[in-house]
């Protein structure tokens, strides 16, 4: 105990918002690390200084690319051409699902709990080509949730489109099974990995999906604006790029994209930032250990959730056994803004989900960096939030 | 004299990189201000210290982004709302492009002076939907554009796409006339701002464009991985959004896009770049003043383009009398390559422009914040060079 106590310790000292907050919302932005930030300054500074035309500064560029390639294929497997860096999970879910030539009739297989920027590329889909959405009713992502996405499988169906990790619910989707499913019927499977990269164990070529869209900025802690795109070698024929830097082309019309998924990226990023997720991840990979972070997230969310699960008055909305670290719960007699507008004033940073028809929850995103006494206290915290709610309750107000 | 000489010191000190060589290539990447070093700087270590759950984080970001529209209208012209704030003007370019639904045998328009950046989307059309295009050659760009545009012009002509100011011959193209034409054959034009954003005066409106895709990093020294896309409200009509993330949805596929040009904007960005962005373009409009830099800028460069052209053994490739800050030449005896690396060892940096078969030619940016000292410097090392190329030239070597 003693071991890990100060091996948190050390690793707290590391990332200073997580000490600032009870830091319960890696579901939004994490926690950055020094490491990442020295990187960005020091790569700001020198652009300052030295500029940004010295020779060499666009392979360089490319460098600092291909290395990050080859952390994102450390931590999640794959190859390292085959992810193409982007700007969130959103951007990435945009490449993949606009990279299919769509027909009238064409049909998506979703589910009712996922996030509205999966819905909202979906629905230009359905704008612009008549594709239709079938919704796959998978309640709070506990059960089976492959046959409920079979049900909804036609002839016409050519992607399923769902999340990793629910946003909503913290479920974990076998995603292996959903990609048997999908190729039985010849169709593709884009995830959204919004909540799932940092959070949960991820082998990508294992889960056998076609296109698998992260981003940095939540459970990864690195730069906003950052992401990845994983699309495997064998489906680079299945997904065209649409917005294009990396290719060879002709003043006639003619073009060849770039080799593996780099074809996918736009390219230009703030190259600090770009510096900044390098050293985010390397400090992920060999300071905190990607076992150990999924372990100590899983143990810690595990054991929040069994103790809110016994206060009385709080019901929980995640399946206990089948998620990482996203915990989501209610409270009688209080909605989930004025639970987390509470738990802020203590210095518990949370946050609530309303995204109606979707489930209204609370929602801790329960992480590796957080203390024991951190997620001790934010029960305590629940423990009197629940015994009187009226409290805190602004449903009353006039 | 004393004021402008003390004018250029005062602004000069703000721009460190460009007094650590002679900067001659603003086509590339322009010098950043120490105001937008700071911004970024500031807003990295608040990220780290403070974090990025704070309550209000996302308005704060929608609110930053709304103060660099507002700048853009300033600079630019046209309304906040008709900014789209993207990574590149390829991806603005990318963006207008895959805004239109494609047909087989549809045609666009452009020129052989184009950028790769603008050949490559349009490649990718040309593969996804078979579209035609077509090339009007209109020379280094001195003649009658309009004339040579009109040519190439039929009834499946949907676009006309080209740069403003060419990048390898830097002749200013007069949109208005282009616009003209392309109208009366009811026809869009989506320009290429990647040399003119910063260089030369712009009135959006009186343009008349229907899209105009803006680096940041370039002549407006912002960080890079930052750009607009300015598409007039009438036209929001003509350009449906490809990647989405600003839009209200539904589960079944139904979706309104965000209202303005937000709707074309995917939203994740690092937001210390975006304050970057703030902060270097209000040193732009009120330390630096638009109509003195563009004036600046021109008269620098006229002046070395006359002086060059005197000298024995250059051959002048821009049209004078035609262009902002770019000065495209040939040195008798070697190369663009050898000359571009012989003044690079003088401590000068311009770069060469080789894309066949587009010219190959050397290239000075000349901008508003170089010296005097700076600009006769560099006419003097290629005086020196015209005078004995074989002395840097490599063709010989082994």
């Amino acid at each position: 105990m003693l071991e890990v106590a100060s091996k948190i310790d050390a690793l707290r000292e590391q990332l200073p918002a997580a000490t600032a907050t009870g830091y319960f919302n890696a579901g939004t932005n994490g926690p950055i690390s020094r490491a990442a930030h020295k990187a960005i300054v020091d790569a700001a500074t020198d652009e300052l200084n030295v500029g940004r035309i010295v020779p060499g500064v666009y392979q360089g560029h490319a460098e600092n690319v291909e290395r990050v390639r080859g952390l994102l294929s450390r931590l999640f497997g794959g190859q390292p051409n085959e992810f193409a860096l982007t700007r969130s999970s959103n951007d990435g879910l945009s490449i993949a699902l606009n990279g299919l030539d769509w027909a009238p009739g064409d049909e998506v297989v979703t589910t009712n709990l996922e996030h509205p920027l999966l819905f909202a590329p979906l629905g230009m889909l359905a704008h612009r080509y008549g594709i239709k959405i079938r919704i796959a009713d998978i309640g709070n992502g506990s059960g089976d949730i492959t046959a409920a996405l079979e049900r909804q499988m036609t002839s016409r169906t050519r992607v399923i489109a769902l999340s990793h990790v629910m946003w909503s619910s913290g479920a974990i989707i076998d995603l292996a099974s959903v990609s048997d499913l999908a190729h039985d019927h010849e169709a593709l499977v884009i995830v959204d990995a919004a909540q799932s990269a940092g959070q949960v164990p991820i082998n990508l070529p294992e889960t056998n999906v076609d296109a698998y869209a992260m981003p940095g900025q939540k459970w990864l802690g690195c730069p906003e604006g950052t992401g990845a795109l994983w699309i495997p070698s064998h489906r680079l024929t299945d997904f065209v790029p649409t917005y294009v830097r990396y290719c060879s082309c002709d003043q006639t019309g003619f073009v060849v994209p770039a080799p593996g998924s780099r074809r996918y990226e736009m390219g230009e990023a703030y190259a600090p930032a770009v510096l900044g997720m390098e050293a985010q991840l390397t400090f992920l990979l060999d300071e905190v250990g990607p076992e150990w972070m999924y372990e100590r997230t899983r143990t810690l969310a595990d054991h929040f959730l069994t103790r809110i699960s016994t206060i009385h008055g709080i019901t929980v909305c995640s399946p206990r056994g089948q998620i990482g670290g996203l915990v989501c719960f209610n409270v009688d007699g209080a909605t989930p803004q004025d639970v987390t507008a509470a738990l802020y004033e203590k210095n518990y940073t949370i946050r609530f989900v309303a995204y109606s028809p979707g489930p209204t929850v609370a929602r801790a995103s329960i992480a590796w960096w957080n203390s024991d006494e951190d997620v001790d206290g934010l029960i305590e915290e629940l423990r009197r939030i629940a015994a009187d709610p009226a409290a805190i309750s602004t449903m009353g107000d006039a």
